[in-house]
């Protein structure tokens, strides 16, 4: 299968291993608007490519992702959720990749080497295992933003830390580190930084080398429950996060952003 | 908003945040009828109250909560769940009070300074963030008196530190200290006693200066889940818990306690 | 009530207490075809049993259980699911003694003082307090025959450890020592293997002597979260694991474990 | 297989059909505590009965069911739920019953050539396929007692008849004809009283000698809608039923019953 | 209990039944803002008012409900949802509305004499059996004005009659009269115009005059399907309809509304 | 957009409505695997076609559509869900469609000019609203070739006629006309042969034209819950038509079909 059309991702395939590397280290890997309409179809690709039997992902740089592009907000008011030429905000983008992020059988590791911030956490947590560095900071900050976190966050944090600290790193969005992560569940493994894509990249192969259809359908059946999840909250997550795009909370707080001073909210 | 009509709670509105204060520290906060009306109650007035964006749970005296008062159930059978004037058991006085928590949509921060037992445990942790103190006890003891946890406990619990710890600590009714209680992740914080005002008063006045719709439709978001789980068991085991005042074992059990003797259960 | 008829079952009752014990020692509680009609049986007697008031789940010999019988597999192919006389393989059998698991009211306190592996794990992590010995090793290797973990495994291990650390366990079909087991959830204790009985016992004898109805009710509201996921997922799981019986890497699975080798999966 | 022992109903089986029979024609085939643990029984030996591939439902008398022995309830208050021995009324039964019903994969035709009310309305709707008189009345009046519709009526009517049809029918009580029941969907065709038995038996034959599996695959596909259903309303429902059997009304209705006067309820 | 600072309800309660009737017959019972206010509140007070058994929902003037206030909305956009001094559009109006009419376990009769539009409808459809005018016209015509149909239209239509019908008549806005409404289940009684009002008055004393707890407890657990299918779909319908009014569509089907032409449509 | 490569639909678009036209007209319109295949990828490209605001869905020749192709199926087992070089029957071709069909937020209206049978059901009945030749004949008859009605029908048929009449429908395999069809609610409109296409076109054109948000907004909020019931569902039902396809039962009724005699089914 030819990858070479991608922008954002790199997909190399080897030994049945497919590795997807986030690949806009300048930007730290921050997610705009191509590179979304890429985390939607590289799972279809995958599903499809015959060659590929398990998926490693990854990123290059120093972050694994700062998530979405908060200073390009700032000039283009909800550009980030926005393409081009949309002339309305509707919720549709993340559901479609979270969507076939679950319909994907085969399985995904993650090496999360770097930071992981907001929607590269979602992506991230929503693989089925995680390898963290011990150090890298995770967090999913769309409040600070003024933002309902409204992209998967509400959907994936509560069923891996239970609602009550999902609601804590939500609602406050700050950051815990890998180690904290992997004590309280967020993410399978911690390992110092330089053990990550080894860690990672051996889980991945043995899966990739695994008996093909037993492992996808033991991913599978416990996908039914994220799905069951996805449907009752994901919806009105995003429908809402669209409602606060027009608060003048969330303008002030992308101004703050971009003059590096603490946003004031006025509650509307 | 005048909160002077408030028997139980005490209320005070300042920068956005309301503290609201279990106020019968002589008799350990224990509930009685009226102070689950207020229970009920209070949701709805926040929610209302304009100069509200976020509240702060706490109590006064050396208990957080004691439970339900259970002496005086010896004198007056049922009376923990039955007005003075009503004339049969009937669930619906929890699921009021659960479902105005979990239909309040402003972030609320839960101060457990001391022990935290039965329904006051069921308050606390319907709360978004728990801060509690390393010693504080808490419990879910309806077994105890011989009742079934039905009136929130089997809802939170399971979610909270997954279905077979929930059950060991529901079907036993034992303690478990601030400290172990946060290391399974039934609370968010554990810290020493005197330092939980502090912390507690932070997160919530954190959340009362953040954007106020990123952060009430993140939290609504997550509670989603809460209800669906909520209207999976409530019903039944408030119902369950009704028939069970019926039994000679919970008889038995009030009597034993009040006469601080073991009791000796005859299984119907 | 006369239990003489249970082959691999040892099932005493004393004190209101039931204590149903593996017995088939020499084959390490190997779970074949008569252990898995006894496996539904017995918790239908226990229910209808008006001595029996908690029960004590327990085995004998080295291990609580190597799970099925992979070697007789390659023998009669598929004989571990389908019955003597069976001419389709149809799922049913999990599902019956899951149900059966989830219908019994009465508390089960499970014993793992040793090795308790596949079918066996889903036994145990399907009663509601599992007490383990620190060294035991605990796994769920479908994957390694090549089938999906089809028969509770992607029911329960979500359920307590989360949906990641479920998903690396169940793809994988790795082993975790008890004292892991009991960090992140598993298991509700993990003591040193001698002290196992006795914990499991004053357990459950407690619970035995507790109040009946109370505690069934209390059991019963949790359950309905388990039977909720159960009705989700386990009818896919069930038959997909039928589907992956007719693949060419199960056979081979089974052939490479009889010859102690490392299998070669084609995919297929 | 022996049906001999049965007493309540009378099983014969030829051609891959067992026709099931209520058999207390004189009774109006009302169901006591005997006949109620056989309709619990008998889909258990229905499904490991291997000569039965489909099974119809039937009876003998005037009536098919006339539900409950109220005039017993006047003698012996609760009689109806509670068995000879039981020292508390605790919900069970009816879940028993619906869950073996539900679990039951071999396609069931009930043939309703009568009056068919309470339970014995239960039992008919919740079988797959139903032949009903037109004339024949099919009613659910629990509260015509005093009673919660708890057994399962408020689990199956509004999956056929939409819940606001459903809810005047179980909150008033009142019957409804066949032909009329066909009408709104309660029952699957409604043909003369005479014609019954022939249409039911001929349908249930056709499904003895179809394809097993595929018939039994479908219909326990759909099921899975009805166990969802069934979870999620039949514990509270039942529960709620025990706390009415303690009111004054139930009493009273039960009184009024036997002296063939109005009621007059109280309220408690 | 004193109803007289109700001003769009008149609340008259007499025999333990109260008769709620919509009472702005000039604006053909229009719902403004403080009417959507009372339509929370009354359920609440019908709950607490001890001399309230049954609750009969009826409507002075022409038409039983002509909906939302469509030409107000030119003058002052979303003025519909939007409190006076409101800053934001944020959903929760509706919820709370259909919340608390789901939490009334008191049964509810509605007499739809007349035209019953949008809102109107919603309310009409939620409460527990309606009885409508052979000629009223019922219809949810949210996408005339350009609005996703979201404050529970989408919820109660489907279970009513289908999803496919509830789709046709939301997604196109149109009408269908009670007799038609009759004969897919959408109402239970279609009568004469003139009949409606002895009907549905003669059903609610019935159940007024009824065993209290009996039908409550009957009622209530029907509606727990309905809370089901509210947390699945209404969150994400209201705020998807917030959405809409950020829309030119809506804009332009409002004015084409007040300057009586059919609107353009523009897509966005 | 360029639908020249499709070789089995035809997709014309013209004001903003797409007509996708079944076009195997000397077969019957037959789904065979590339047929599926389009019938996945169609709905994608529905949903990125900017020109497009609704669907009609037609076909061309005497049949609507006669479902799968089951002489093909005798010289091929199980080629019909099997693609040419796939090695192992696995379920998910269905599942991609009917999540594809559920993702497109643009309203399908379907003309069923003549018989329905099968898959082609399924497709028909999964689209939001469906316009019937009054003599058009509808069924799912999976069963008649041995296998389990699991690509769907036991998803969606419950949904429209209740869960009794959806199993004798999918049990029996039988046939029902349009006329009958539109009775039960199984399609929403029947009228004669030749107005069918001008019907369907007017409700597409007019829902085409109309506010596209409001429209999409609903649409997605009553598929939310075809959804819930579809993760709940069709898994289970399309790996248990899997384990059929492995059925002697099965083979059998092929060969009979092909040799125009009727099966004899042994049970396996």
């Amino acid at each position: 299968m030819d990858y070479s059309h991608y922008q954002c991702l790199e997909i190399v395939v080897e030994n049945k291993l497919a590795t997807v590397t986030f690949n806009r280290p300048e930007q730290g890997n921050s997610i705009n608007h191509q590179f979304h309409i890429e985390l939607i179809q590289v799972w279809q690709d995958m599903m499809e490519d015959g060659e590929v039997n398990a998926i490693l992902l990854a990123a290059k740089g120093k972050y694994f992702c700062v998530g979405g592009d908060v200073k390009g907000m700032a000039e283009r008011p909800m550009g980030d959720v926005r393409g081009e030429n949309d002339k309305i905000l509707w919720p549709g983008l993340s559901r479609h990749m979270l969507n076939a992020m679950l319909e994907c059988e085969k399985p995904i590791v993650c090496a999360i080497h770097g930071d992981c911030i907001g929607l590269g956490a979602t992506v991230a947590l929503f693989t089925d295992i995680t390898v963290a560095s011990e150090t890298a900071r995770i967090a999913d900050p769309h409040v600070k933003i003024g933002l309902v976190a409204g992209d998967g966050g509400a959907v994936i944090w509560p069923l891996l830390v239970g609602p009550n600290r999902a609601k804590e790193y939500l609602m406050r969005g700050n950051r815990l580190n890998g180690r904290e992560a992997e004590r309280i569940g967020l993410v399978n493994h911690a390992v110092p930084a330089d053990e990550v894509p080894k860690l990672a990249r051996e889980i991945a192969q043995e899966l990739a080398d695994g008996p093909t259809w037993a492992i996808r359908g033991t991913k599978y059946s416990v996908n039914k429950w994220l799905k069951d999840q996805l449907n009752t909250i994901l919806d009105a997550s995003t429908a809402m996060e669209m409602v606060t795009f027009h608060t003048e909370d969330h303008r002030e707080a992308v101004r703050a952003f971009a003059e590096k001073r603490k946003p004031k909210f006025v509650g509307y």
